[in-house]
């Protein structure tokens, strides 16, 4: 069965990751990538309305069609199902992004709102994280790219309920120590600590610069923050439905009462 | 007690929206504004890494302390709480915005991600919108403003739990009919039909424009589409952790052997 897969990315079309992900899966089936012209790293979950956007045949390598548009992942996605691909694809991948996508940080990942939207779709998805290693360690996205193809065969073979998919973050690779297995897990909580840095223009005039580190509030083996750093695959089932059911008859006995009356 | 409110919105420090919030909004306590400079709208969850954030205070109207930002909501707040103000709020409201922020449509609202943001700093969040009433009618947002007093007094008095925040619609104001009571909801789906016009530049070249309307594919009464329709002010508890939970144990289940062995 030649399976269809859509990519996209936060990287922008020229980044390695991509590239070593669309050619991993040439081998399981048919592979379009659609992918922003340039980073669009933090960008969230957005979309284009106000400009149009354009898109360009691209080489991406060897049995791999291409395209470039000057949009987030999000518009890539949309897209790609909605006006590119003649009928929707089985799977989308969004990534391999450099660096890891864990906890609260994914609501600002472009990669991962690539892979909401195929989601959206109701399109099995998959974004894909590949964690930094060591400063100037070069990155290295085959075991990464291994792991979506055979990420790629588990999901056609079992599917994933509407509505739900999967965040992958793979740890940077290691010489040494055991082959990493996966652990299934759920987002843990991110801070960030000393978030911005204040500095002085040379007119005088205070700009601020997003820096910080992140803090693992939550520390639980549980997390994916810790499978990563334990070297495990981390493995987590998301979904978009934001609603926190529990707390609606919560509010329910609130006294909204006031607006029966004057304010 | 002087309440202390970080107001912000994705529309931009000189939308009317944001006015007549931090306006009413006086009268409970101190509030601070700290706005995009020019509308976000569309920009999801995004954050400012790649440039440096400018802060330049600007009038927003009496008793009212402003200042505008060359960044997203999410940026805003993080700012404010970071850096301009000498204690965390005790309230952050993000809105009015011009326009509904229903279902799945949140996920890329930069006035949803304003509330997030003040939420993952545990501080009692709301994003107010303001759906649109008939093609050329002024919006009026002295209801939605009178809500929001009200909804602060209540946040105050009540709380809400970590990690929850409250996503807001007010009808478009209305001549006739009673008086509009609150509906407490779950988010609806929506999903867009026709979503992309392809059209032709002078020089041949093809280029799409975002487009589409919105389908709820969610009819229950109790999403926050149908409260709206039906002139309630909608109120939903959202969270966002996006972990499904109940997918962990399924997940658990699968055969993840294939790891153990060279692909």
């Amino acid at each position: 069965m030649a399976l269809h897969i859509l990519i996209t990315n936060d990287d922008g079309y020229q980044a390695p990751g991509l590239r070593a992900l669309a050619e991993a899966l040439t081998e399981v089936g048919r592979v379009v990538v659609v992918a922003p012209d340039r980073e669009r790293s933090g960008g969230g979950h957005a979309i284009t309305a106000h400009k149009p956007l354009r898109v360009d045949p691209v080489d991406i390598g060897p049995g791999i069609e291409g395209y470039r548009v000057n949009g987030s992942p999000a518009d890539c996605v949309k897209l790609g199902i909605d006006a590119l691909l003649e009928r929707a694809p089985d799977l989308v991948f969004s990534g391999i992004n450099a660096g890891a996508n864990l906890g609260t940080d994914i609501l600002y990942s472009g990669t991962v709102s690539g892979a909401v939207e195929g989601a959206i779709y109701g399109v099995p998805s998959a974004a894909l994280s590949l964690v930094r290693g060591e400063e100037g360690e070069p990155e290295n996205y085959s075991e990464a790219a291994a792991f979506a193809v055979r990420l790629a065969r588990l999901l056609m073979e079992r599917g994933l309920p509407e509505g739900i998919l999967l965040n992958v973050n793979v740890p940077a690779p290691r010489a040494e120590g055991p082959g990493n297995g996966v652990r299934i897990t759920r987002l843990g909580v991110r801070r960030y600590r000393d978030v911005f840095h204040r500095r002085t223009d040379p007119r005088g005039k205070a700009y601020y610069w997003l820096a910080g580190r992140a803090v693992d509030l939550d520390q639980g083996p549980d997390t994916d923050a810790s499978a990563v750093r334990e070297g495990y695959i981390s493995v987590t089932p998301i979904h978009f439905d934001l609603t926190h059911h529990e707390m609606i008859q919560t509010l329910k006995g609130w006294d909204w009462s006031f607006l029966l009356s004057p304010a």
